[in-house]
C-alpha cells in the first residue's frame, strides 16, 4: 500500500520536526531527499510543492503543505492527538505557543543561521543581538514549560513539544563556533522536555535516518547523515 | 452583557486584523488601549495576557491568547468562518499560507520596522535587502490570489485576507519616507484583495475607531488616532 504522506527532507533541516511527528503518530510515510547540495529545494520540481523553497513539504491526500507549523497543526487535528482540539479549552493557549515557535523563535534561528539574507552583510552586533533576544524568549518558553500545562513538556510529546527540541539542538550546533552563548542547562523545563523527546522511539529512529547521533538533544554533535547534506 | 472578548489593541497595530476579523465575525467585544507611548506592552500587567509583550492580546473566555494567527485561526474554528474548517481538503493549503503570513511577511515587516531590534545596528544594505526579500513574497502570494481558491481572495473575506490587507497598508506607510519601493499596483490581485476588503463595513468601523482614514488599503496615510498612539 503506498503511504498517505511523503515528506521532503533534508537531514537535520525541519523536516526533523515533521519526520517526529509522523513517527510519533504512527502513520506510514515515505521520504524524498531534497538534496541541498544541488540546491534543489531552489528547483522548479520543488517550488511546485512548496513555492517559498524552504525545506520540509508534506504530499498529503489533499495536495501539498509546506510550513513545519501548519504541517504539525494539520496532522495532530487530522490524527486527533499532539494538540488540543479545536474544541478543547487548551486550544488558544497551544496555539498561541505554536505560532510563537513559528514567528519567533525559528524566525529568529533563520536569522542567527543565515544573517546575510536579512542584513545584506551582517554586521558584528548582530550575532548578539539576535542571541540575546533568543535567550529572552528561549527563558519565556521555560517558564511556560515549567508549568505541566498538558500540552508543553508533559508526559505524553505534543506538537510544540517535538518543534522545540530540534530548535534547541540547532541552538547548540549553528552557526558552527559560534554557539558559546546557548547552554541547555540554563533552560531547566526546557532541558527536561529535550531528555524526556530523546528517549522516545521516534527519536531513535529519526536519529538514524539522520545521523544525528545518540543524544541528539541533550548532548548534540553535528551531524553524519547517510544520506543527502544538512546544509 | 458582557462581551465575551476583550481586544487590548493599539491604532494602526497587528490588533487591526483581529479587530478586523471580530467585526466580521459579528461578535461583540471590548477594547482596552495598549498606551504604547507609556510603553505599556512591556508592562507587568499586559506580560500576563501576552509574555512576548507584542500587540494584540485577547482575552477569551478560555484565557488569554496572543499572536496575530493564533488568535485569527482560533476566531475563524471557533465561530465557523473565515478559515476552511478542519476537515476540509482546503485546510491544509489555507493553514500552510497562514503560517507563512505569520513567520515571513510578518517577520520580515517587523524586521524591516525595528531593524535595530535584530542587527544591533542596522548596515545600509539591510533595508534594501529585506525589501527584496519581501517583494518576492509579496509576488508569491500575488500568484497564489490570484488563482481564486475560495479561502484568499474570494469574494467573502478570510482571516487570510484580513491578515494580507493590513500588511499591504504597512508595506506602504512604514518605515516612514523607506517606502519607495513598495507599489501596490506592482501586485495586482493583492490591489484587488485590498480594494475589496476595504470595501467591507468591518474596515469602515475599524478605520473610524482607530484613524486610518478613507482608503486604508489601496491609498493609506498615516493614521490619526482618536486614541493612543501607533508607535
Amino acid at each position: 500500500m503506498t503511504p498517505q504522506y511523503r515528506l521532503h527532507f533534508a537531514p537535520d533541516n525541519a523536516s526533523l520536526i515533521i519526520r517526529l511527528a509522523l513517527l510519533e503518530l504512527d502513520v506510514p510515510f515515505e521520504t524524498v531527499l531534497v538534496d541541498r547540495a544541488n540546491r534543489a529545494q531552489n528547483s522548479a520540481a520543488y517550488h511546485q510543492l512548496n513555492p517559498v523553497g524552504r525545506i520540509p513539504a508534506l504530499e498529503t491526500p489533499h495536495g501539498a503543505m509546506f510550513e513545519t507549523g501548519a504541517i504539525l497543526l494539520w496532522l495532530a487535528d487530522r490524527h486527533g492527538a499532539l494538540m488540543p482540539a479545536p474544541d478543547s479549552p487548551s486550544r488558544g493557549a497551544a496555539l498561541s505557543w505554536l505560532f510563537f515557535l513559528s514567528n519567533t523563535l525559528h524566525a529568529e534561528q533563520r536569522m542567527l543561521f543565515y544573517p546575510d539574507t536579512y542584513a545584506g552583510v551582517a554586521p558584528p552586533q548582530m550575532h548578539p543581538t539576535l542571541t540575546a533576544s533568543l535567550h529572552r524568549h528561549l527563558t519565556l518558553l521555560d517558564g511556560q514549560a515549567a508549568k505541566g500545562t498538558g500540552w508543553l513538556n508533559a508526559a505524553q510529546p505534543s506538537a510544540l513539544d517535538l518543534y522545540i527540541a530540534p530548535m534547541l539542538r540547532w541552538c547548540a550546533l549553528y552557526p558552527a563556533n559560534k554557539t558559546g552563548w546557548f547552554n541547555l542547562r540554563t533552560y531547566p523545563a526546557l532541558a527536561a522536555l529535550a531528555a524526556r523527546i530523546e528517549a522516545r522511539n521516534s527519536v531513535l529512529t529519526a536519529s538514524r535516518d539522520e545521523g544525528l547521533g545518540p543524544h541528539p538533544f541533550t548532548a548534540p554533535q553535528p551531524p553524519i547523515p547517510p544520506i543527502g547534506s544538512a546544509t
